[in-house]
């Protein structure tokens, strides 16, 4: 279902719903992801993992690893170059190497219970765990902290005791846990709260949860006798796996290739590499391709959870429910390097509403849990859980409807964001007007322990670089050249941009995710950017070639240039016309092929804004929360593939609904992971989760020529929030804390009963 | 060695010898070939060929084999597309798609021994061997005719008697085997020869030989589920190979694409698709990747040799050594369909000399053979070894010198080919001065049995079209992509020409060879064109970039781009320059990566010429003939890359020696060749010839901005005729058919003794 606002631009292609081009590919299993890399005489790499969430290391000896028959070569940290504190841009930002290099393989000190000590290649994958098995690592164990508030205390154990730095290398005055500190401010806020009729404040936290991609990291090396790396990967991004493996290598980026195979599920946590550059390593030891796969535990234990999270908000309004004050305190865990997502979370704790006097302060902490690493919009959805909880309960204290609060309040074009910016044209009102005609809001909820909660989201879509070539064939269709890994749908949405802009079908363009070497510098499938920035590359590739092909048609049709007419793929002039595909037909008389290419950089960020409905039932016997209806309302500016738009609410929805019900990282008291597996660790599966409804609203974006905007992240930021309002309305239990698991609600159910 | 002439242009890349980017590769044995292409779930074809040279089909019965158990797919001609008298356009020239069809897997008749007839795919290929031999064929044999002058005589056997057709469809007036009569006349040939005061005739004769490419024929398809057809194949070009393949399928090109691997040669052979479309047809019945590859007796009896000849040269001289009168009769076979080499022959036979008066006529014969395919410089070896031959005898009757008697009589720029065009700057002339001051021409030749030789050679480069692109990585380097599979180091020679035009080294310049879907359309490498012509579009693609990169200088200058002055790859305004790299590092903060994209189809041909000067000695007991010296002298344009303009100026006379003095098809009274293997067909090896001097010559190509001209070909051309020249003089007998081997010289040697 789609509701559509905005401009009345009639599209042959965008809006439509053609086959995705890897469709077939996918289905039948010939599509090649990493573990489908198989290169002749290719051997097996493990790694060995930390037993200690914090500890020194005072000796590695590989001996007797190395003696093992079958073992092709051994690898610890000191193999690599030493990066000291080394910053690198890396396309989504500046990374400080050293961590990264520190993150993957150990430096002296393990920081978290699975953390990377040592590698082995060998002969198969059990030689290898063998091989593991024989490393002595001599620790020396330490205290260890996981609970952001904890690691904020004084006297809490330090992780970083020598040297302190932020994530951009900013020495720190003394050694603490919180490298960076964030404070935005605007207005007058201690006036507007002293002013305002109410004032409510209020403590939330979450569990660090982990992006739960199906497919684990997976790479293989090549090492090459001419000292060329290949690198076969499952990446977001094979330029900045290119450019990170590079700087961890100290090798020029010209001599490592990325070939990115199809990806099964990233959602952020496969743009820092882990594998890469250690299979790069091994092989480089043994000349031999290493191929590594982690297994389930190794991703839990030893990639990228997004952060927990301590937010305390407090918002002053009028009795007619206008916000004129915010204050956000936000305490984010950064794992076991500096660099988590507090920043992003500042910027959207407040990001959807209009308040004139706001002041954000966020700290960006270091726990005894691995490096946390973007998960879909992240930060945002922490930082909404308060916002939108409260706005709810602000809502029910000021009696009016929790649509109307947020009408009366929503961002809209001119709205000043509290970290600066101020928003073009937005469509965030039209989501909230699309909540309330729609006919989930409308219809009424019946039956006791039921419930209706709604909250809405924030995020941002970057820009950042994206190339695209274009190849005209004979036969009409263009091969369309990318560098953007596709996630969701990504090849159909940017290929459909071409061929909107050539006024070809769908199918006639063909995609192709190129691999390093075969495309120019294209930025990670991250922050919502591909369909609105490598989609704005493909148009300008559409308006290369069709520049190129008028002028074709003028040799044609013996005139000037000027003189031809390009509407809906037919070139015409002098009364004469020729289709797209009858002109393609004559390249090879009128000069040979037509290539086009493009190079982008669009301004980012746009926005993107949705507003989530979700009716509840909660058991009052075991407190399990069931979903019984779930409507994602979100503004795609432009809607090219509505399916995949839909594809991303209705995913976004069922990874906020594991995160606000059962998704946890459950430490020990020894910082150890108690639950790193799929069955312990509670995601949704089918079964818990209903059809999850969309409305597609448009309000196109005034910074692309279709009017795209990112969709890919929103859809994550509301759930928790609207969830914890519709157990309210079931159970009266304001929850407060993520996840809203059975034993957390059934306790707080139990506390309020009478 | 390299004599310069022409022009000073001082280069800082072009003319030096970088390391190939992919020798590391190719002498590792990391470079994949057809036969490294290994998918999973692959099963092996194998091709049933005809026992007879020339037969009706009766009835195919091939159910036997499709109960073999292991046997997954059988296909016969009557499988593919009726293609009737369907003409492409197939970039170098049209075809004949029924021809091609019928050539591949024949239809109703079986027209050479080694004619394919069905195919089979199994679980292995012993499997599929086995299955063969259940194929019952019934056959009713027909007499056959293998030698050109027998296949041209009223009476002889038929090879296609109900529809006869030339290679261009055209209807011939009645059935024969001579569908094509090549007619170039120009001036008054009978009263310029009654004027001359020498005429001499003669008649020459040569046999079929083989390109001989160590690599034989392979390919490996898969037909998705989607529809969409993947090649893996070894060919010279990857866009004819899916023309080609799309064609006999009738599926749209876009449904196919072609992975080119590396090509372990193919001169000409690898032009033509021989397996891609069966193993296509295979695999879309089994489901399947199907691999397919020939065996060294497929290669010679299913694959094209170049044609046997038979030619007739008048040539008409003054006293003082002009030529004033040529007449030439050309008769090449064919093999079994229409549309051999008898054009290039035609219009080669006098291309090195300004003859005022020419007559050439030339014809196409059906033979019961193998289809002739091209082979380097193909057509033009058979008419210059009885030119050049003439050439010879000519300046013994005249007492001329040999070089003295080219000279007065070389092509230069203004000479009119028989055939229509007139030459531009060549450079001939310079190669028979270069010839003439050579240390090996001044060096006497001592000794009993021995004499020296020289001839000339001439052969085209073809212009076509090529498309590239080019990425700049923000390191400085740039990612070239090119579309000419790479056979003689041109990934090499082309990036050379990118990176002198953006002043930078070789090595920073990663050329890629793409696959049909990753470039633009790009024709075959042959006709001596991709150091030409897609060295051109390299060329383009650095202009592309040069514009791009100034713009970006401006930016960060502040200045206007018309400002900014490029020179040798600095970027320079106000007083302030950057380096190419340092600005590519600077793209990312001035809007984004830069690439280059370009696509030519250059005006053709350019002409290419050489002089071979052959020291031999003769066994007088066993007429084997011993090359003591070779100088290969050729005018390269603009060599790129000396080492391999040598290489090809070397492998190229290597073949002229094989062709000269030992290979050809031994056919019985049946038809079937004799000696279809590497022991009995006799390829000169390392121990049959010395180091070949080459002398480059350098005449720029006022066609190409660095003045290449294609190398590849013209040195196959001169050898046969130096050769004859030098046993001439080593033993008085004037050879006038190829091969010169043994038994035919020591029979001539005992005929002549008193």
């Amino acid at each position: 279902m789609a509701s559509s606002t905005g401009d009345n631009k009639k599209y042959k292609v965008i809006g439509t719903r053609p086959i995705r081009h890897d469709g077939a590919d996918k289905v039948t299993g010939r599509a090649i992801y990493g573990s489908d890399v198989r290169l002749n005489g290719a051997v097996h790499g493990k790694i060995l993992r930390s037993p200690h969430a914090h500890a020194q290391i005072k000796s590695i000896d590989t001996s007797a690893a190395e003696k093992l028959p079958g073992v092709c070569a051994v690898a610890t940290g000191a193999d690599f170059p030493d990066l000291k504190d080394k910053i690198a841009n890396l396309g989504e930002g500046a990374v400080n190497l050293a961590h990264l290099s520190a993150n993957v393989l150990a430096h002296r000190k393990v920081l978290y219970k699975g953390h990377a000590v040592a590698a082995v290649a060998a002969t198969n994958p059990h030689v290898a765990e063998e091989a593991l098995k024989l490393i002595k690592v001599e620790y020396e164990p330490l205290e260890s902290v996981t609970w952001v508030l904890d690691a904020m205390r004084a006297g809490a154990p330090l992780l970083h005791d020598n040297v302190v730095t932020n994530s951009m290398g900013k020495k720190a005055d003394k050694p603490s846990n919180v490298p960076t500190h964030i404070h935005f401010e605007m207005g007058k806020v201690d006036e507007a709260f002293a002013k305002a009729d109410i004032v409510i404040e209020r403590e939330y936290k979450t569990a660090s949860v982990h992006q739960g991609y199906i497919e684990p990291h997976v790479a293989t090396a090549l090492w090459n006798e001419d000292g060329h790396l290949t690198l076969w990967t499952s990446t977001q991004g094979s330029f900045t796996a290119r450019q990170q493996t590079a700087e961890l290598l100290q090798i020029p980026i010209s001599r490592v290739t990325v070939v990115p195979c199809e990806i099964g599920g990233g959602f952020g946590g496969k743009i820092a590499v882990y594998l890469e550059h250690v299979a790069a390593m091994l092989s480089r030891k043994c000349g031999r391709p290493v191929k590594m796969t982690m297994n389930r535990d190794e991703v839990f234990e030893g990639t990228g959870p997004t952060p927990g999270s301590f937010v305390r908000v407090k918002l002053g309004a009028t009795k007619t429910g206008q916000l004129v004050a915010g204050e956000a305190y936000l305490a984010y865990d950064a794992g076991a390097f500096p660099g988590g997502m507090i920043g992003p979370g500042c910027m959207c704790v407040f990001s959807c509403y209009e308040i004139p006097n706001a002041r954000v302060d966020g700290y960006d902490v270091l726990a005894n849990k691995p490096k946390t690493q973007a998960y879909r919009a992240p930060g945002a959805t922490q930082a909404a859980f308060a916002c939108e909880s409260m706005m709810d309960e602000l809502a029910e204290k000021l009696g009016i409807d929790p649509i109307e609060l947020r009408l009366r309040n929503a961002a809209k074009e001119g709205t000043r964001r509290v970290d600066g910016p101020t928003y073009p044209r937005v469509g965030f009102i039209e989501t909230l007007q699309a909540a309330k005609a729609s006919e989930h809001w409308k219809s009424p909820l019946k039956g006791p322990h039921r419930g209706r909660g709604i909250a809405s989201g924030y995020w941002f879509n970057i820009g950042l670089k994206s190339s695209a070539a274009g190849n005209v064939n004979p036969d009409g269709t263009v091969s369309l050249i990318e560098g953007s890994t596709d996630i969701g749908g990504t090849r159909t949405s940017v290929a459909m941009q071409l061929a909107e802009t050539l006024g070809i079908a769908a199918e006639e363009v063909m995609p192709r995710v190129a691999d390093t070497d075969g495309v120019g510098y294209t930025d990670v499938t991250g922050g919502s950017r591909v369909t609105f920035a490598t989609g704005l590359a493909a148009y300008e590739v559409g308006l290369d070639i069709r520049r190129q092909m008028t002028e074709r048609a003028a040799l044609v049709f013996k005139c000037d240039p000027a003189a031809v007419e390009c509407v809906d793929g037919m070139y015409k002039a002098n009364g004469k016309s020729l289709t797209f595909r009858e002109l393609a037909g004559k390249l090879g008389q009128t000069g040979g092929p037509v290539v086009g290419r493009a190079a982008v950089d669009p301004e980012g960020p746009s926005n993107g804004f949705g507003t989530h409905i979700v009716d509840v039932e909660v058991d009052p016997e075991t407190a399990k929360v069931t979903i019984l209806r779930y409507t994602v309302i979100q503004d795609a500016g432009r809607a090219i593939h509505p399916s995949y738009v839909e594809g991303q609410m209705q995913g976004g929805a069922v990874q906020g609904i594991g995160w606000a019900l059962n998704e946890e990282y459950v430490f020990d008291d020894q910082g150890r992971m108690q639950n790193p597996n799929y069955l312990d660790y509670r995601m949704p599966t089918a079964l818990d989760v209903p059809m999850i409804e969309t409305i597609i609203v448009e309000v196109p974006n005034p910074a692309h020529p279709y009017g795209v905007r990112g969709v890919g992240e929103t859809p994550i930021v509301a759930p928790p929030a609207a969830i914890a309002a519709a157990i309210y309305k079931a159970t009266g239990v304001r929850a407060r804390e993520l996840p809203i698991s059975p034993p957390r609600l059934w306790a707080a159910m139990a506390a309020k009963k009478p």
